[in-house]
């Protein structure tokens, strides 16, 4: 059980102003609306005349189609029938709108996974839909498909990342540790599926389109949108709706059902509601890309690291959707937080005839980093030296550069974690009892970091925009960032109460919707306090000036009223790019973030000698993140982030079978439920950023990347066997243990010279 | 139990070509979507952002409004509160648009009915709502009410037929008998009860509106909505949604709530859903008006009328509403289906202060009708003739002359029904077996007719539009009628299918929305058939000209396709009148309407003795409509309308007491259940008149004009005891059988001459 009211641990400055709002654990803004069910998810929505939407997908991971039969003894009155000749007739394009124009929104000859997207019928009942899906025959050719991406040959994105010489490195190293580490597929699991309603403007087929839904980027969906319907942006709508969990899941596939449910609406000329169900959302939709990681370190006999060489393999499935940039995460992360002179990170993701992996929370960081953590016990072991002090050798402090150059300035704190979290996790388990007999028990530990926001060149080209207006009670929020669960709206109105120094609860948020709200860019990669809070301070701040000295909320709201009777008063800023930040896209090379979040874990496992369950019993995450705007959303944010990390890494297996997942089903596909959820002990730690508002970094994903790593160790100290590869189920926990012929297939190399 | 089938008796006619659809009984338009729950009604619908109204409203029945006050303790955040001030700031009219001006929205100084709405509250959630309205008080200054309308002196609406010499009549008459009779109020018990949701557009507060909702007429929406908002026509949207029943009770008053959600979403931004739970609904809405008719009548001793005064006197409730046109119908139905030379009819409607009454099913006629036909058995009483030779010998003939001077020329069946009924019911209680010990039975007659459509002045004054365009499929009809359970839908389907000589099943209908379909007319008085039916046909025949000759509907979807390449075909045609209804607003003189519905009723009715509880165990209802387009459904209307008699002359009391209702609930208002009701045989005439598709006249209201009098004339003739108010609930069979008392109270005068 997570221990609550963990309080923030930020070093006392003389300088720091008394902070009203910021730090205070006021009411969450859409609580209320939450906890009394007036929150209405899509599902809850009902238009006049709505139909259902239904999507008919492909049944072979790869092959032509021959034929798509409706059968002509069935009565399809009442249906709209949708393909891909559909969208040409429209005037749109069939593609994605995402990073490469490759996955069509609807198969037009060939079909590249299971569960693509072929045909989609709506009707006005449920019933019937289910009825029409079963009377369509499609006849495949089926081809050779590829499965393995261990195996696979097309590239989709290569990333390279260089520093010192590599060479010269290994040349001088004293040891050289090898290791191959793999992780599996994860579902984000929201507990709201996908799902959208395309409502058509009233005034005519060509005339516009709303479309409301569960999502993390409405700007996403309208630009997807635009490009699908032919429609200019304008007349494309986008609403999100009352969203439960996103976890990345929410990123890019919301815009394939808005399409969908788009074009459904604009042929039938109605309202359609197209919501997966659970297994529907875990057959196609996205889920975190497996992944294959190769170390080899070269060191010092001390345990100094002096090169490191990876190479980083994802399966990127069917599509490019937002690979490139997974990958590009995943590489920059890769050494884990440690100083290496020497180091070249090769990074491919591959393609594979299986439906498209997509952002999940971390976005290739966790799976990067577990193989580094574990690779860093692997080290240890072979230096026989203590893990702890392998990592304080090595690990990044400020002045230090990182594998793509960029010298750490501000709120470096990789120590600081570790040392806290060491000391935390002793003393909440000092009178610990010895386990029970039979029982085997390990701690492990991994130290981590995650950048905050996009690279320094991504929110370049974001430019994102938000704002804020007066009301007659304070302010509104015009901000396109949604919130998901989060706590997106009490973070951004906490910020500005604070710089406007008037109460919380005279700040409101508009709703997400493309017509009201400016685009901040998307809801994602731990940006949305650091980069979006940022800039609505900055908007917050102006209006401040604009309004002229004032020196209680009191005279705020009068001066507001003044203002407001000739006219709206409204404030929108844009990202600026801090002048320090500098990066290269074409070489990699710069200032990757402006900053990083930092964590480390100590996780205690224990592991029942005769079903071989591993359990972690005590997870203790410590994480800087410059400053909590709200620690209680904050801790919150850490302890799922951990617990999504121990399920990770214990129990989420998706297992496929011809390219098709085949527990697509809660029954078994197994994440923790509260039984399985351990202590989780929660140190927040603030080492305030310059760039951040009031110091803030990103928290959404740091707390995802070490609990695998963290658990696998811990695995290790508890039986002397290494798992090198997630989830550690039973079976392979069996098989590690078992012994050599497991050893013998993932063998890890380790030389002396 | 009403019989199924019964087949229509149609007089064969040589020249009557062979019918395909109409006349034959195809599958209900909308039948399957309700079978299958995918039709939605008002509460169905969830808008995004929706917000719950509710409205605050008086409980005096007349007052001044002294104070309005809002608990200042109470949280209300979140809440949107409107008064009467919000429509003048919005530059609309505070009035609900009907014939005359009188009846504010929103109560501004001065309440002069319970229940009259003063304020309207909306919040996201509707406990918090419900919370809402409990921290309002208002303060009143109560004034004297006026209760009793027989005692009331404010006369909303006079008005007086007068035909021959009415003093000459009496003078020649040689027997003259008086009755009085009274009517109580009846609430039309739609299964659905009234709802709407308004959604303001999203581009800004003065851009439009749009309101959904369950509703009779959306035309008198959008009127009541253009002044009530300020908006030009065209701004605001009626969208009817599927509506479980009306019986009038959707006529007028869902212009009330329209303006209501309205006026909260205007102001809210937001879309307000206003549906009222059955007790608001029963307290609030309107009703049936209650009447008091005295009839003198002048008779020679054979039988004959020579004379007939009548004076007829309506509860109109605080405001006009629908009450003069209540009481037109009233009076010119007054005298029965009778001939009479020398006739005065004089109608009130007086104000009281109570919930206004308005639109009811049959609309005055019932009421006058009812008091006509008990008059009818009194006087056969005095005269001891047989009440059916009383019947035969004044009842209206072709070339009979009515008391507005109308001379009846097209299907004039009043004696064909008579005997048609007499023998159907001899016939099918001919092995009647004796009552149980103790039960008194009696049998009663009634003979009615009903005006189908407006009169001929409202009809021309309506001008309504219909018409249809050509889809691919077939044809869809454009029409403003609505679907409210009785059947508009396929009837109108079956007449353009006929006419244009094509499948039923390639005729749809566009939905009742004011931005789709022309404005047909309010969908009420029994005109939908007649009128709308009578336009659609032309329409269609129109079409069928423009299309050139086609043999079979293959060719008929061949032209229409090749039609359809060069654009969309619509055609849409107008209410004509026919040259010979001539009529007159001013003198009350003229055909009041284009053809009359003809009814008989035989009511078998069992009494108690113990609680004197009178059951109608058996009743025979044999109507001339003209045409039956869809046998099974107007079947369906006779059954319906003759139980909601059956309902109103036994069950159904709204109980009053200081101007408000007591028994606003289905425990103590009392409607017949399926155990109550008896074998309700119909028999379906069809004496075709000219002017109607296909022969066709109204249906909807006349079979309601008969029960209640045949029920009352079956407990005379089982009693001996005349019962002259309805409902002869228990209590006051009780009275009248427990002898003089009761009749001093309520004396019949008959003077001989």
């Amino acid at each position: 059980m997570p221990k609550r009211g963990a309080k923030p641990k930020a070093k006392p400055k003389a300088e720091q102003p008394r902070l009203r709002t910021v730090g205070k654990n006021v009411d969450r803004a859409e609580g209320v609306d939450k906890l009394t069910g007036q929150a209405r998810y899509i599902d809850d929505l009902v238009f006049p005349d709505m139909l259902h939407g239904a999507t008919l997908r492909s049944t072979v991971p790869r092959g032509r189609i021959l034929e798509v039969t409706r059968d002509p003894a069935f009565d399809w009155s009442g249906f709209t029938v949708v393909d891909h000749r559909d969208i040409a007739e429209g005037g749109g394009r069939n593609v994605v709108a995402m990073i490469v124009d490759d996955q069509p929104l609807l198969a037009e000859n060939e079909v590249r996974h299971q569960a693509e997207p072929i045909l989609l019928i709506a009707h006005a009942d449920r019933a019937r839909l289910a009825e029409g899906l079963k009377h369509v025959t499609i006849r495949y050719q089926p081809s050779e498909a590829v499965l393995d991406f261990e195996r696979a040959e097309t590239v989709l994105k290569e990333i390279g990342i260089a520093r010192g010489d590599l060479d010269a490195g290994f040349a001088n190293a004293e040891i050289i540790v090898e290791g191959i580490y793999r992780t599996g597929a994860q579902e984000q699991l929201y507990l709201e599926c996908n799902g959208m309603i395309a409502v058509p403007d009233a005034d005519g087929e060509r005339s516009g389109m709303t479309v409301y839904g569960s999502m993390q980027c409405p700007y996403y969906v309208q630009r997807a949108l635009e490009g699908l319907l032919g429609l200019p942006r304008e007349r494309v709508r986008v609403v999100q709706t009352t969203t439960g969990g996103g976890f990345g899941g929410k990123e890019e596939y919301p815009s394939v059902i808005a399409g969908h449910a788009a074009l459904l609406a604009r042929k039938a000329k109605k309202p359609v509601k197209l919501v997966y169900d659970r297994h529907e959302d875990l057959l196609a939709t996205t889920k975190r890309h497996p992944s294959i990681i190769r170390h080899r370190t070269g060191l010092l006999r001390d345990g100094t690291i002096v090169a490191s060489e990876i190479d980083l393999k994802l399966d990127g499935g069917a599509y490019v959707t937002l690979s490139p940039v997974v990958l590009s995460r995943a590489c920059i992360h890769a050494t884990g937080p440690y100083r290496c002179p020497n180091v070249r990170v090769r990074g491919r993701v591959m393609q594979t005839h299986t439906p498209p992996a997509g952002a999940f929370r971390g976005f290739g960081a966790p799976q990067s980093q577990f193989a580094a953590e574990a690779h860093m016990d692997r080290i240890a072991e072979a230096l026989k030296i203590d893990p702890v002090e392998l990592r304080r050798k090595n690990l990044l402090r400020t002045g230090d550069v990182t594998a793509t150059g960029q010298t750490l300035k501000d709120s470096v704190t990789a120590e600081e974690v570790l040392d806290r979290a060491l000391r935390r996790h002793e003393k909440a388990l000092r009178k610990q009892k010895a386990p029970k007999p039979g029982v085997l028990r390990g701690r492990g530990v991994s130290l981590f970091f995650h950048g905050s926001g996009f690279t320094g060149g991504g929110e370049v080209k974001l430019a994102s925009r938000a704002g804020l207006e007066l009301t007659k009670k304070g302010v509104r929020l015009l901000v396109g960032s949604t919130e998901i669960g989060q706590g997106t709206r009490t973070m951004h109105a906490q910020i500005v109460a604070e710089t406007l120094a008037i109460p919380y609860a005279w700040v409101e948020t508009a709703d997400p919707d493309t017509r009201r709200v400016p685009d901040s860019g998307p809801t994602v990669a731990s940006r949305t306090c650091m980069v979006v809070g940022g800039i609505l301070a900055r908007a917050a701040e102006k209006l401040r000036a604009e309004l002229g000295d004032y020196d209680s909320p009191e005279r705020f709201r009068e001066r507001a009223r003044v203002r407001l009777k000739s006219g709206p008063v409204k404030v929108i800023e844009e990202y600026r790019r801090p002048t320090d930040v500098v990066w290269s896209d074409e070489t990699y090379q710069g200032d990757a973030y402006g900053a990083y979040a930092w964590g480390c874990n100590v996780a205690e496992v224990e592991i029942d000698p005769v079903t071989y369950q591993a359990r972690c019993t005590h997870l203790t995450a410590v994480i800087d993140i410059g400053k909590a705007i709200h620690p209680i959303l904050v801790e919150g944010q850490i302890e799922g982030g951990s617990l999504q990390g121990i399920g990770w890494a214990l129990y989420e297996e998706v297992v496929m079978r011809d390219g098709k997942m085949q527990n697509a089903q809660l029954t078994n596909y197994i994440i923790p439920t509260t039984l399985d959820t351990p202590r989780i002990d929660v140190e927040i730690v603030e080492n305030p950023y310059p760039g951040g508002p009031f110091g803030a970094k990103g928290v959404g994903e740091c707390p995802i990347d070490g609990p695998a790593a963290a658990v696998v160790n811990a695995i290790f100290a508890a039986t002397g066997r290494r798992l090198d590869e997630i989830p550690a189920t039973p079976e392979r926990i069996m098989k590690v243990m078992a012994g050599p012929e497991v050893m013998e297939r993932r063998p890890a190399k380790v030389s002396v010279q």
